[in-house]
């Protein structure tokens, strides 16, 4: 056996145990694994400073929402009506009788989390994949990002004292590190591997994802891999608001010098005055804002390729640039323009530059915004910034933004992903591989289980969830009604 | 335009008014199509019967199980809960504000069903591929089978009647014919297929599954295509109750020709005196099944090729067959059985013969029934024939059994799938393409939508699911609760 064999093979044995464990012991390890993070914060904040060049206050916001995230999924599977436990009885009058069924969600094995460049706690090696693998019952194994390596190490460490003081299995998470096209690969392709999560670029979600389909026995690969997040703003709220509106968005194509899935790529708008504002006064914020280190060095020189590509496209004018020029590493926050007309024509302006740039889109008319929405693929959210007069006239466009993202965010910005139970952070492809899942928020659960349903079973051979007396107290569906009473 | 250009730009225009209707209206037009197939059964069933061989009363049965399933669904949109609306209100006092989030399901556009050629009724036009995308919201475009393409025409009929009493969109249901290499792979291909729904052969399966997954946007198939629904029987039960469980399984086995997904392909027992008479009568039960006419040339042909391969096989022993000689395109009803050390070295007898077959292994021990039963691949059920001594003794057994299968059946037979909310009619690969879904049962309904987020949006703007005041009555997750309650 080579070590990733020996490694999935630790991991499917764990789960053997692990997947057996009662909710509350469960709930217990993601507790104890977000204390021990805690009792790390100074020295995990600084080596990830130091790995990743985000800012001291970003990264402690970062591990208290980690820490919140093990903590939600925690609460979520003490409470326990996740599983979508269904009941119904049997009827032995009925011509044929009726089995008794039960059903409820189950985990199906072994989860591959790979570690996301962007998020070094969140969605990393104690993130939210696998906080929500390990409340669903299945066991991880964690490809570590090679650019916070020892952030990723650490945070393992943090886990393995878990495990120690929870008493779980103790191959219940591992770590592992390694290049995605040796390691990443033959974690994927193993036969104990049953799923696979993912956040990072088009094509590394793509190559996850074909490995996975070419596989004997496919697999669920969730990629979150690429998204321009269009935000539409109408003539109103242009006119009437374009100094409020180029501040917020400045500060949020900006944010963490433009490295969120959710960054406002595309700013598209019918030509008005208002318009003529707001990119001015977005243009002179911009301007404004220092260039700042990126996360590695390859995403630096991905953004700096990206952004000279996209500038050098026909009919492009920038509108706002950094005064100050980068230096190494360093981000160039920058907002350019381009016509209705050149935007449809030109394929290569809806492909996402991952980093602090934004392209706005004029257009001549309203028919010209919604031909433009239409050409988009799938995103993660649109976001439409209105005043209570735009809703009126517009409602059309609003309801075609639906059909575009997984999130629709009125007057907000889309940076910024709340981590709750109405959360979707996911959308149609090529925002993600599969748009029926979130990454963020309780019902990412859903992605590490299958339904099963036992037919005839006695009540101490089935599962608490689905016992006559409800031991768990848990919303259930019996004959067709809600219910959390017994049977 | 050719013609799937044309079919699927309507089945895409006819969705945009389609799946704004409230549920009460999609519902009205399921129960309409239910009224309708009900006025035209006895041509139905007389039309199926010459198109399939099915016998009438199975035909009416089917029909009856397909009027319900429509009624199914229209209730379960009626009652409305099955959106999974969750809600999470603002909290503006926090540090950043918390926005106002509010999630539900929603369908994503048309769907493409492909009938099912053992079902005409339950599992083709109007079968609960149709049902369920349609109460989902989705509009649907049907590939009739051409094994029963009358049939399939007429069901048409009643949903257009359907559509006219309804006054849904003209195009919400459209029916084609063709070959699947032609027309089948075209509309899985047409940019506007947003999902598919089949039940058929492996090879059927895979190569739509490929095809979705080729395109530029990838789409997901829920395919339901090989199962050979192993059943465990246990010692005791062997030794006691030899004769009835010959007699149930003789009949489980031959049950309309065994033509159903859920035929009981495989039994595995440890070698006893019990297994000995048990094979004995189950061998003069079969011999005493007269044969009938399979549903059409190419699966007589299939089986008579699969049985003969099956039987050719190393260590294979046939111990039953239909007394009576099999005339032109009816089955031979068969069991044969083989030992457990030549069933772990032949692949090939793990494999589905579509038909009244049935293959038994004698395993030498316990170990070396669940070396069989590990060495399975993916199944849509599994069952355990068991006293309750049994079942003290070999819960090991039993656990197993739920990695296998989306369904697991104690004391009963696989054959006969209850439409209700606790059944899973799928299963891991290559039962199914997707295991986290079931085609039979209300929650069939989750293929066809995918979670969208409203976040920040006015009351007056939201689905009425999501709305404060809950017009709907539905229950929802609002700040972490079930409530049925006002906000």
């Amino acid at each position: 056996m080579n070590d990733i064999d020996i490694v999935m093979q630790n991991a499917a044995n764990a789960f053997k145990k692990y997947a057996l464990l009662t909710p509350a012991a469960k709930a217990g390890f993601l507790n104890e694994i977000a204390v021990q993070i805690e009792n790390d914060r100074a020295s995990l904040v600084k080596v990830a400073n130091e790995e990743s060049n985000l800012p001291l206050p970003r990264l402690n916001g970062e591990l208290t929402r980690t820490t919140n995230q093990l903590k939600l999924f925690a609460n979520l599977i003490k409470e326990g009506s996740w599983v979508e436990a269904a009941i119904d009885l049997a009827d032995v009058q009925r011509t044929p009788p009726k089995p008794d069924t039960r059903k409820m969600l189950l985990p199906v094995g072994p989860v591959v989390v790979f570690g996301a460049s962007n998020f070094p706690f969140a969605f990393s090696t104690a993130g939210g994949d696998t906080a929500s693998a390990l409340a669903s019952g299945s066991t991880v194994v964690v490809k570590g990002h090679s650019a916070h390596a020892e952030t990723s190490g650490k945070m393992f460490d943090a886990i393995k004292k878990a495990i120690v003081i929870s008493g779980v299995p103790e191959y219940t998470v591992q770590h592992v590190l390694g290049s995605g096209s040796t390691v990443g690969k033959a974690l994927v392709q193993h036969a104990e591997t049953t799923g696979v999560g993912f956040t990072g670029s088009l094509s590394g979600g793509m190559a996850l994802w074909k490995l996975a389909n070419e596989r004997e026995r496919p697999i669920p690969v969730f990629a979150e891999m690429s998204s321009i997040n269009p935000v539409v703003f109408l003539p109103d709220t242009l006119e009437k608001n374009a100094e409020t509106l180029a501040k917020t968005y400045a500060a949020s194509i900006t944010l963490g010098m433009g490295q969120f899935c959710t960054n406002p790529g595309l700013l598209l708008a019918v030509k008005s005055k208002g318009l003529d504002d707001f990119l001015s006064l977005l243009g002179k914020e911009i301007a404004a804002v220092i260039p700042q280190k990126m996360l590695h060095k390859a995403i630096q020189e991905s953004f700096a390729r990206g952004l000279n590509e996209a500038l050098a496209q026909k009919g492009i004018q920038k509108i706002g640039q950094s005064v100050q020029q980068p230096g190494e590493g360093e981000a160039y926050p920058t907002v350019a323009s381009v016509s209705g007309k050149d935007f449809l024509q030109n394929p290569h302006l809806r492909e996402e530059v991952f980093g602090p740039y934004s392209l706005a889109i004029i257009c001549d008319s309203k028919a010209q915004l919604i031909e433009a929405l239409t050409a988009l693929k799938g995103q993660l959210t649109t976001t439409i910034m209105a005043t209570d007069d735009d809703i009126t006239a517009h409602g059309d466009i609003i309801h075609l933004q639906q059909t575009l993202a997984g999130r629709i965010i009125l007057n907000d910005v889309p940076t910024g992903v709340e981590v709750c139970a109405s959360m979707v952070h996911g959308g149609p492809f090529p925002a993600t591989t599969d748009a029926r899942y979130t990454s963020v928020g309780t019902t990412a659960i859903k992605r590490w289980v299958r339904p099963i349903c036992f037919q005839g079973f006695k009540d101490d051979m089935l599962p608490d969830a689905l016992k006559d007396n409800n031991p768990l107290n848990i919303w259930r569906i019996v004959n067709g009604e809600w219910k959390k009473n017994n049977i």
